[in-house]
């Protein structure tokens, strides 16, 4: 097989970026930590990683940065609490790993990577992936460092935070029990292909601020927080997870693929079908095993960044391209 | 529009059966207990009801029939509790609502439908669920109430039952967590369309037998566990759900309706794919929204019926088709 020069593509998350409007300090920190994350997930490819060990080496650099609804810094749940969701998928067999709503673990994408490696399953929830964590000797964390000031303050800015109890929350919503969609999303995620010509995502989130407890996104979904397929590509998604559960956004786009579309013709494509059958807003990042790369967000903005040796190219709002050296 | 006229079909899961293999008394419980599930939903149709009602009625018909891998009867975890997964959707508005690893509901499918129309989420999890269940007034059953003597000998029965803590079971089990294939599936699911066109897919099950605790399988995912699309048609998928996530096997079969496929090569050609891809076996059944039905299995049997008035069908093996009256 001819070697395949490597590429490497990574997501901080659709939404509105209100924080960041108006404040340039803000925009300077999502800029550097998509293309710091980039570079991380590009220097496992460079020493010869495979595309699974950059997705994972992205993933957790954007983990690892408080900036990022993931990991540290995560959105949290209606009682004020951390619960993850992460994903991982390899292009060459079709094996994945996830685990869902985890409080305690400070790289989600690395326990979603064990379980897919050291279990015959591809999911396991909570505190029962966290005992598995500590089984396989990834350390667990005390969950309240995983919190911060501002996730604090983002979820207590929210209509729909009545009350730090659930019961007075759902005597409070009757009819209605959920939270408002939230414009700020910031899952982050990505896409990576290696010399070997293989492809792989990660997916990883703190989820909806201000969601239940218990709520299970498209994050940790194969089909829909992300896929990755030899045949025809890798995809990352990010946005309102219940429209991309509902359409399976990121299976649609590899089905699109599997067509023949571009990877930009099918992420277009993709959003489009995400808004035009349920009202979804969103974002994707998308790899052929050819290296061709696609990105588009029908959210007003989405951060992304990637490498393309020697360049990388990074942006935020609509029509952006930035770029610096390796 | 054209009213239709009203179709259900359901299973019971796809597997090697052994149990019934030589025991009249075993094979006979397993097809009363499709053909009522069958005649439960069928009803709800024949009373107006809608897809969504016929499906929710066979698979809680099939979830409180211990012979079913799924409500009371489900399979036990290495632990020996109870963790069951459900999922249901309509095809009209791809609405969707899942829940995962609950152990005290009678009916988890009846909470996966509370969870699509009470709250703005689609997936709420294991304490979560429950909590949720109590709050809408599904009740809450004693988790040992869903517990047979049927499925506490087959997890005894299983090689890699170690012992009953899972640290024990970690010990004796380095490099290699988890469990073995079970062949004996059962997961139960049901597809229906009603008068006014419409088509919805349910799916519930108990997973699989000796699972790690928290395990989550396809059940409970939608484009895994089952699909459904007013456009093309809806799925309930069974068999292994680990191979069935990795080729989100659900939105795949309605993939190929999409492209022209009728039913029957759609589910054929998904289970091909299934194998293909990853090794996997299992089955499917599907309806159209213009009343065509799919059934297809790979593994040993399946059990199925289904109800096109007059007539109700059913079998288990390959090449069986037996009829009675409705």
């Amino acid at each position: 097989m001819t070697e395949r020069r490597p590429v490497l593509v990574v997501h901080g998350g659709a939404g509105t970026h209100a924080a960041i409007a108006g404040c340039p300090e803000a925009r300077k920190a999502v800029e550097e930590g998509v293309v710091q994350a980039a570079r991380r997930g590009y220097d496992e490819l460079r020493k010869g990683g495979s595309s699974l060990d950059a997705v994972e080496a992205a993933v957790m650099s954007l983990e690892d940065n408080a900036t990022f609804n993931a990991g540290h810094g995560s959105c949290l749940t209606l009682e004020g609490a951390v619960e993850m969701d992460a994903s991982i998928m390899d292009g060459h067999s079709l094996d994945a790993g996830s685990v869902v709503c985890v409080s305690n673990v400070a790289n989600p994408v690395h326990l979603a990577r064990a379980v897919m490696e050291q279990t015959k399953h591809v999911s396991l929830i909570s505190d029962r992936a966290s005992a598995f964590a500590e089984h396989v000797g990834i350390g667990t964390v005390n969950p309240s460092t995983l919190i911060t000031e501002k996730s604090l303050r983002r979820l207590h800015s929210q209509p729909q935070f009545q009350a730090s109890r659930l019961d007075d929350f759902y005597k409070q919503n009757p009819g209605s029990t959920g939270t408002a969609k939230d414009d700020n999303h910031g899952t982050v995620g990505a896409v990576a292909l290696d010399s070997h010509g293989n492809v792989a995502y990660a997916t990883s989130t703190g989820g909806i601020n201000a969601k239940m407890p218990g709520r299970m996104g498209d994050s940790p979904i194969i089909g829909s927080g992300g896929y990755a397929d030899n045949r025809c590509g890798c995809v990352s998604t990010t946005g309102d997870g219940e429209a991309l559960m509902k359409t399976c956004l990121a299976r649609q786009i590899t089905f699109l693929m599997e067509q023949g579309r571009s990877a930009q013709q099918a992420v277009e494509e993709g959003l489009s079908y995400l808004q035009d059958r349920v009202g979804g807003s969103g974002g994707a990042i998308v790899l052929t095993p050819q290296g061709d790369i696609g990105i588009s967000f029908v959210s007003k903005g989405m951060s992304w960044a990637y490498v393309n040796s020697p360049q990388i190219h990074y942006g935020i709002y609509h029509g952006e391209d930035n770029t610096e050296a390796v």
